[in-house]
């Protein structure tokens, strides 16, 4: 059902945010790319301008604000909204969509589903929780879902520097189908057949990135970088794998390599939401001046309640929710991580 | 045979480098320290100024440069001179060390063994190389041999900035002693039985710390690092299993965590040599402006030398001997690695 003939392909990106907007760009080198805005006069602002989030628009890309024009010339679409619109999104876009599409999302994040009567003994567990494939799945016809995971902060993309992404799909079609679409040879494509595990790197490493950008706020330096950095990628693959993903993939690009990327770099939102904690701004001051949602702020707060029913205790994010939620101050969470015996280094494998 | 009397304990700290200097105002915090430098000025020099390389010596350090001394005062002793002296030290040394030492190196790189005539089908192995424990055990009588590796950059150690290391051995003798000298709360200190996989992870992450400074020197940002980063450990890890390492080390804090801080640090001296070679200095220009050994240069022309002999191709270190002792231009290298096609994300486990 996909067309092969790339003069007639256009591909769908739902989200003009800066990594839908990157998206599309790097979309467009090798297809016509259809661009959904969901604000009708953001449509017309990136009309007129060509410009979509700092990011000139590639003359391959026609913005829209129909969903459903989108379902209609697109195949293939890239979700990219954030988890907190997703499900709604995925609602208004429901009716248009048909068994053939395949949906490859970029978003990182989660979904909450609790009940609407909680019973006296409720206990939260993983069913209550949706990555963004279960939503697409839910919420529509189309099977054949994907994800796009990796280190690809989007102001980098938007400059061409060279970087890389992994496309995961139970799917070797959606895989396939990923790479075909985005390589060049400043964007190299892998592919992995753990669509959970890789969706579940890309949604946990925020937790690391909010931490590693309080220890940067603090002054510290790149060994305590390398400390939070291979303790959070411990913590990352107990909770990945408690929530049905492999360890190999928090071990490949989208794990390791996106982790490394969002815990670096002053370009990364939720990176720069520690930072402002770390330098003495409330919670609410920091979400403030951001331009775009930092996905970490809700990871922290559905893992640290999934957690706490589970009677696990992560030890980052737990620390971490203390800060962000409970009025703990930056430099006694580091201590208090300091001090925790931490004696055995790896021991899942 | 260990003296538990702290008051009359003393460790001992061979070589006055920057990460030797470190290591002994670490270990000053719980033990007298004896600290021994090669050349007699230097010793003087560090009597009189209290100083040495930078960083002022803690009251609880004496220095010596009597080999002789260190035997005959410490029963825990930390070798931390560069690989290219690690034999020589080892023989003035070995005339002096009893069975009881306990000997903790920090030292990382490889020491090779060529025949003094190579036959005409010789092939290099495995048996051509010795890590430094494998150094300690061949020079001397010393059984309960470790070594330490992590995150642990010389000048933010010096700066008291929180950190961590693994001490690694199969002894858990030496284990214990190692978290019990070193341990603060600025300083956590892990465990590992795997001493030949955290000596690799050492000796082999200053290859990809290369790459990194490299990446960094051409101007590109986290992205780049974010992939090269996940590719260089899964080379680390081929490689390190082939020289007998566990996997599970290089994905602890030797492993990951020390290869996030070397390849992301300015003050790293193997990130600074690629670094200087991206900005067009030749590697002897670079190589004179450094103060102290990179020790990954070496290790590059060892692990291609052995990848040769044995015909396998580990991709990034090919590439940097290229590189670094072929003329290709840093640039030129990056994109054909970038072309490379990549297929598969992990496929190690």
């Amino acid at each position: 059902m996909i067309l092969r003939n790339m003069s007639k392909e256009c591909v769908g990106v739902i989200g003009s945010g800066s990594f839908g907007t990157a998206v599309a760009n790097i979309l467009s080198k090798n297809s016509k790319v259809l661009l959904y805005a969901r604000n009708a006069e953001t449509v017309e602002k990136i009309k007129s301008t060509r410009i979509s989030n700092g990011q000139h628009l590639h003359e391959n890309i026609t913005v829209t604000n129909s969903l459903e024009e989108v379902a209609q010339k697109c195949n293939v679409i890239f979700p990219v909204v954030p988890s907190s619109n997703f499900r709604e999104m995925m609602r208004q876009f429901a009716p248009f969509l048909h068994p053939y599409h395949v949906l490859i999302h970029g978003t990182k994040g989660l979904d909450l589903i609790l009940p609407h009567e909680t019973p006296t003994d409720f206990k939260m567990d993983r069913s209550c929780i949706r990555t963004m494939s279960e939503v697409i799945r839910e919420e529509s016809v189309v099977v054949r879902v994907g994800c796009m995971a990796g280190p690809n902060l989007a102001k980098e993309l938007a400059l061409g520097h060279p970087a890389a992404t992994v496309i995961a799909s139970p799917f070797n079609e959606v895989i396939n189908e990923g790479k075909r679409l985005l390589r060049s040879e400043k964007f190299q494509v892998y592919g992995n057949q753990d669509l959970k595990g890789v969706e579940l790197c890309g949604v946990l490493k925020n937790i690391i990135a909010i931490a590693s950008g309080i220890i940067s706020g603090l002054g510290f330096g790149d060994n305590a970088k390398g400390l939070l950095i291979s303790r959070g990628l411990v913590e990352m693959i107990y909770l990945g794998k408690a929530l049905g993903g492999e360890i190999s993939s928090f071990i490949g690009l989208a794990g390791i390599g996106d982790l490394v990327a969002t815990a670096s770099s002053q370009t990364s939102r939720n990176y720069t939401i520690g930072f402002k904690l770390a330098q003495g701004k409330s919670m609410d001051e920091a979400i403030a001046e951001m331009e775009e949602t930092a996905e970490g702020v809700n990871t922290i707060k559905i893992i640290k309640q999934l957690a706490d029913a589970q009677g696990i205790k992560p030890l980052i994010t737990d620390t971490l929710y203390k800060i962000l939620y409970e009025g703990m101050k930056p430099q006694d969470g580091l201590s208090y991580l300091m001090k925790y015996p931490g004696n055995i280094d790896i021991d899942f494998l």
